[in-house]
């Protein structure tokens, strides 16, 4: 499967990798930034939900695994140049970032400093409590 | 000014660089993806323009220093992992793509095929014209 023509006509780096974005496709909340390889891609496709490339853990990562939010994918996009790809998604639960906030991008630079300017929705300490 | 703490802050890869996204401000269009350095971060907060590095050409990239489509920021985030960049932006022209697209993300996975499904909203001679 994964040497289709689909497949292949993503740029993928040298290390097989491009960036992933997913984004809330009902709010336009820009979620969070991940990494693919292609059997990440194809996995995505296969199941309909985000399964990233966890470049710390090195294998495929189900996102939503351990916390239950997961990101059920609506629609798929390619850049111009091929090398990144956009996740249209519905976010269970309405968190994607670790920290238990909405989207990972919740620090916002206020002069010289990033702050941290989104509340938390669900403490860490709950949504990974039974792992 | 680049060994700044907020610059500091910023998980730069091995290579120098971050992926840095960028999104309207106002409709929430994801517009496209890039790469910034220390510098170019540092140059994008200076002139409140998007500036971006070129990994092809190998130096800082003014967004819109040909064909006039800059893209103003508005607003600067940073994800939880501190590896990633948001731009919140107003795009002169309403047209990042140099395909002449209003966003980079025109392909769309249809089955097992990527589609331009976006229109041309200029022509890239007529962008390009005078460079």
């Amino acid at each position: 499967m994964n040497s289709e023509a689909w497949l292949k006509q993503v740029r993928w780096a040298n290390d097989g990798l491009v960036p992933a974005i997913a984004q809330d496709i009902s709010t336009g909340r820009l979620m969070m930034t991940a990494w693919m390889n292609r059997d990440a891609l194809a996995a995505t496709v296969d199941e309909g939900r985000a399964i990233y490339w966890s470049r710390s853990r090195e294998c495929l990562w189900r996102k939503g695994e351990q916390s239950g939010h997961e990101q059920k994918v609506k629609e798929i996009r390619l850049d111009c140049d091929n090398d990144a790809i956009l996740l249209l998604i519905e976010q269970v639960g309405g968190i994607a970032c670790h920290t238990g906030r909405e989207s990972c991008f919740f620090q916002r630079l206020e002069g010289k400093e990033w702050i941290a300017v989104d509340p938390v929705i669900r403490r860490p300490e709950e949504i990974y409590r039974d792992v």
